[in-house]
């Protein structure tokens, strides 16, 4: 790619969020926005703007950044919860890895590669090419190389000690988290699944048996998981019903309304429709009701059973209960508002049978996939282009056009064919049996960042057939030459992916573009959301394979093409902020999950290491510096090292919480007065939402 | 191989068999022998062989075999524990494999191998090769190939439902072994490692206080580890002094040793070393009492926490203790018999750093150790022994002695060196900071097999320089057609491996040659044996390898060449007999792992599966029958699947005892009467033999 296509792209994009930005500066400050840009701010009822007009209003300001940046890391902690802080880290460590990496690249890497003679004897380029600054331009069999060798060494060693240091640092703040919050019913709690089938025995009987007998001193209540499913639909249907109805209610009295109404004509068939719905909805609810005390026989073999201590629910959950490994297995409880009701009638088999086929729909769909990503790579090459649209000649050979359509048309649709794939992720993994909405996520989030590395990094870079691609992989030999042959060369792409998508990405994401139009169409219309206010939900499981790509790009390219490295740099600095603000107004969790994400981020950074380290071991080779080679073969076995350490020494404190703490916390319980009222709480806290009486019925009901 | 050269090799070798059972069942009678072949009978008191001279004693018997079968499966448990049970079932399930395998090889593989053509079309040999009874005797494309292809099925679907079958009877086992016996300390005993310093405590303090804290309800008492490795040093130099000692006293009383004493005139003397030694000894002992006193400070970071019942150390055992992961590292303690002391005073980061060399020197070994085994194959080839000795041309072209040269000396060489391995992979499982005796056998054990499948399967099956061979791996897709075209020519040389190596191995393993020789030479010279009477321990760890590698050759070989599988059949029979015969008589085993050794039982079969399919993949593409070639892809992904699916449904009983287990069994200690007995044993069951008070002064001081 040209320099100056690269530019209009950064152009381009710099221009977009510049504009974003001042819209967002100046459209957060409108009241009517409020429920937009502060939903978290409202809920807490923190929201203090004045619906008086002033010119202020009208102005774009740069206060919310300061705002954002002024929390410290334990206001974050005890405010917005661990996960919130992990999210934040992650950025704060990338900072601080491609700051290193920017120094190094800017100042001492590019140099060096533009001081080579490599590509001006070769192709004897006119203009200056993006590739005048890669490792490319260096000559083969130079010296300079050792520079580069050095680089890399140094470069891992940082980024393994900051990554080393970011672990203790999560690993400890996950132990003070605990230490610090009020007592939660998972930390109580553990989920049985596989309870055996006793004749002449309900399983609720069953459970409680088996709890009374082998843990007897710490077991307190238990609630058997019940088959909801038809329940549910019926409950659904009710909720809307019942919207329809508060709707036509309130109709009738609204004043905008009733003169519609009235412009009709149809003052007497609002009654009429009332009473049609109100006989629906009687009707309905007598039929939940009958589908619930029916329900009360219908179990299903697993249980929600809640322990007196934590220290006892932690022995159930940790110690393998029954003899038989299949039956009586026990987790930790997810957040009452965590649990995934669907799959609880689900058998240890059909669990295993379910993963498989998960597994196997997961790898087609990643082979699949590269077909059209082939395609849109094709679209974007001018002279492709030129042949199936022969009357676009014209047009594609003006310089404008050409320059815009290679620096920002391909990663554009790349992004967006992107966007159809996390809704897929989450279905599979849906399927995949979990009991938890965090544990879904958790495993999108996994399944995501293996396709995203997959279908962007390896079918961008690898070009040729997808069979030729396959075989790569099969001969592992040559793969540190392929890639090294076929990385450098899509740098420029991806620079202009990291401005496209992660520039203009985040910028739209301040703006929250959706909600924004949304609001404004039902403000324009003057119809009122149907929906009810809600606080929406921390994106994390598409967010983290987003941000962590950006980290692989950099990593990757840091000895190839330090011309990303700033960019990187950037991009990351403006997620900082941006994230730091969608997560103080806008976001709040559903639930916890205690940091779970975070060894999804020192796996993948390890893995990046290790791509660019074969990347190295293959171009030394090519670049005909064979000592510079070998000597770099240790690095990957060192770093792979490191991880296996860093995962003994920090990981286990990720899966749970060890006695020390668990002990010490009940014993602080022991002196609380509110025990006796929490223990009631936490006897039904994991009550089927589908089982507990109507709320609506009540509610209408005259 | 010619036929010729392999009936000779067999016939041999059935030769020594007879031979070495005539012998066996003469010398057995002999009551001279009876420390050699039933030490075990001796010690409990079961030898009850009258000195009285018979005609009996001279004629060889057969029943000690069905002696040797009378016991079942229940008895072999009660008398001789878990282990040596499982041992036996390695057996069984071998013998039904490989009667199922014979069967259908020998019936209906080997007459359609027969009745190829290949060979004759390509060779036009004059002799029955062996090669005539294996699949490339099979026309290329021909259709008959089918048969093997479903006979690969059938085989695979046979071999894992057997080990299905057996996995669930042994992991049952285990559950009845331990409702079945007496209360054992390494049940109510936690090994405690990484125990942090604070300033001011003493480890013994720490360790009390700690589990004081966390587990009030059910902590016993903890013995702290101790720096003894000098102490040791000083105890084997009393030793070996006392036992000097003793002799030189009992040579003034005994009758042979006066009368020799006499002979050299050396009466006066015999006074005066007394008088040495017991010097010597008793300023050795000051030196040992000193130092023991010393050493109750120098203590290490690790400790043994006894804990009232099993549950309860199950839960120390079980959950992560301390904050930091790396410090209270708990795990279930070794048998008092099993503790392997040296080790304790390791860190987590130094055990961790040896485990790392270990490493490295195990894979270094095994790339090493390539170039005798390819020298040792170069002996046996006749023409290169021509080439190296021109004088033996003579020799070698008699067609007796090339035959036996062929058929029989590669796999004697072959046998005799791999008898070095054993001791180098205990040494170094020895230094991966094992705490225990039995994990030290356990990792050997694996380190074994993965030696004997490198060194003896492929290091002889592939052919061309080493370098060659690892290439083969690095491309992995080669890898099927590779070991589909060498493996099946290297068949004959398995088949002599196992007649030599197997049965003679076996045969001679049943005379004890060793202690027999040994024992002879002690009664022809008059001399008595300086070793105390010792019964000999169990050599799984030696045993275990050398049997699954035949189980691998048997498997691999099923459909390649069914010649070998009579063989293998004959030689799981004649182990099976012999094996629970040095059982009943002569082994007995110093510690109890509960079976763990199943779990490689089992992944070493299914590696051989796959490992079959591979070949059978290469094959069928090879033969030119593309589709079965396609079609057995599945069944490798199958297979492996099936056996992560048994590791979920049986592995969890392998590690610890279920709580439902624990607390039954707690219970049942409740209601017994010798507890209180049990736990003033217990408390000092763990303490390090080298702190006792020495015996052998008291023994021997006036």
């Amino acid at each position: 790619m040209l320099l100056s296509a690269l530019l209009t792209s950064v152009g381009i994009n710099l221009g977009l969020c510049f504009l974003f930005f001042t819209l967002y500066s100046i459209l957060r400050k409108q009241p009517a926005n409020v429920t937009v840009y502060g939903p978290r701010l409202v809920k807490d009822g923190k929201s203090q703007q004045s619906n008086d007009f002033n010119l202020e209003r009208l102005l774009p300001t740069a206060g919310w950044v300061k705002r954002a940046l002024e929390p410290t890391n334990d206001e974050i902690l005890s405010n917005l919860g661990l996960d919130a802080l992990v999210f934040v880290r992650v950025f704060v460590f990338s900072i601080r890895v491609f700051s290193f990496a920017s120094v190094v690249g800017v100042f001492i890497l590019l140099p060096v590669n533009y001081m080579g003679t490599e590509f001006e004897e070769f192709f004897d380029l006119p203009k200056k090419s993006m590739d005048n600054f890669s490792i490319s331009n260096v000559n083969d069999g130079s010296n300079k190389l050792w520079i580069h060798f050095c680089a890399i060494y140094i470069f891992t060693a940082v980024v393994c000690s900051l990554l080393y240091h970011e672990h203790q640092y999560i690993s400890s703040k996950r132990i003070a988290h605990l230490y610090s919050s009020k007592p939660q019913p998972h930390e109580f709690t553990v989920l049985v699944s596989g309870v055996p089938l006793v004749s002449g025995n309900s399983i609720s009987e069953t459970v409680e048996n088996f709890f009374r007998e082998y843990h007897s001193s710490t077991y307190l209540s238990h609630i058997v998981v019940h088959r909801t499913d038809k329940l549910k639909v019926l409950m659904n249907d009710a909720e809307k019903l019942y919207k329809k109805l508060t709707r036509v209610k309130s109709g009738s009295i609204s004043r905008q309304k009733s003169r519609r109404d009235g412009f009709l004509g149809m003052f007497g068939r609002n009654v009429d429709v009332v009473d049609h719905y109100q006989k629906k909805l009687d009707k309905l609810e007598d039929d939940m009701r009958l589908k619930q005390s029916l329900l009360a026989g219908e179990e299903v073999p697993a249980a929600f059973v809640s322990f007196r201590t934590r220290h006892g629910a932690a022995i159930a959950a940790n110690i393998q209960q029954g003899i038989d490994p299949t039956q009586w297995l026990t987790e930790t409880a997810p957040e009452p508002s965590d649990v995934h009701w669907p799959f609880f009638t689900a058998s240890f088999v059909r669990r295993w049978i379910s993963n498989v086929v998960v597994l196997v729909a997961f790898v087609t769909l990643l082979i699949l996939y590269i077909v059209p990503v082939v395609v849109v790579q094709g679209l974007a090459n001018l002279h492709q282009l030129e042949t199936w649209f022969p009357f676009l000649t014209g047009l594609l050979n003006m310089k404008i056009v050409s320059t815009v359509i290679t620096g920002y048309l391909p990663s554009l649709i790349f992004q967006l064919f992107l966007l159809t794939v996390p809704p897929i992720m989450l279905l599979l993994s849906s399927m995949q049996g979990f009991n938890s909405h965090s544990q879904i996520e958790k495993s999108a989030c996994i399944k995501l960042l293996i396709f995203t590395v997959w279908n962007s990094f390896f079918t961008n870079v690898l070009s040729g057939s997808a069979l030729y691609r396959v075989n790569v992989f099969l001969e592992p030999k040559t793969i540190p030459r392929v890639l090294a042959a076929a990385v450098p060369a899509q740098a420029s792409f991806f620079v202009s992916y990291v401005v496209t998508s992660g520039w203009t990405g985040l910028s739209s994401e301040v703006l929250r573009l959706v909600p924004l139009l949304w609001n404004l169409i039902n403000k324009l219309f003057g119809k009122e959301d149907d929906k009810e206010f809600e606080v929406p939900s921390t994106p994390f499981c598409q967010e983290i394979p987003k941000i962590l790509f950006f980290g692989l790009l950099g990593i990757t390219y840091f000895f190839l093409s330090p011309l990303i490295l700033p960019f990187l740099l950037g991009y990351y600095c403006l997620g900082y902020v941006i994230y730091r603000n969608q997560l103080l107004n806008v976001y709040a969790a559903k639930y916890e999950t205690g940091g779970k994400f975070w060894p999804i981020v020192h796996s993948y950074t390890i893995f990046s290491l290790v791509l660019m380290h074969i990347i190295a071991v293959g171009l030394f080779g090519l670049k005909e510096v064979p000592w510079a080679s070998y000597l770099t073969i240790p690095l990957p076995i060192l770093t792979v090292l490191f991880s296996i350490y860093c995962q003994r020494r920090f990981l286990p404190n990720f899966r749970s919480y060890p006695t020390e703490c668990l002990v010490n916390k009940d014993k602080e319980d022991e002196r609380d007065q509110n025990m006796s009222e929490f223990y009631s709480k936490l006897v039904v806290a994991y009550r089927d939402p589908a089982l507990s009486a109507s709320q609506n019925s009540r509610d209408i009901s005259p």
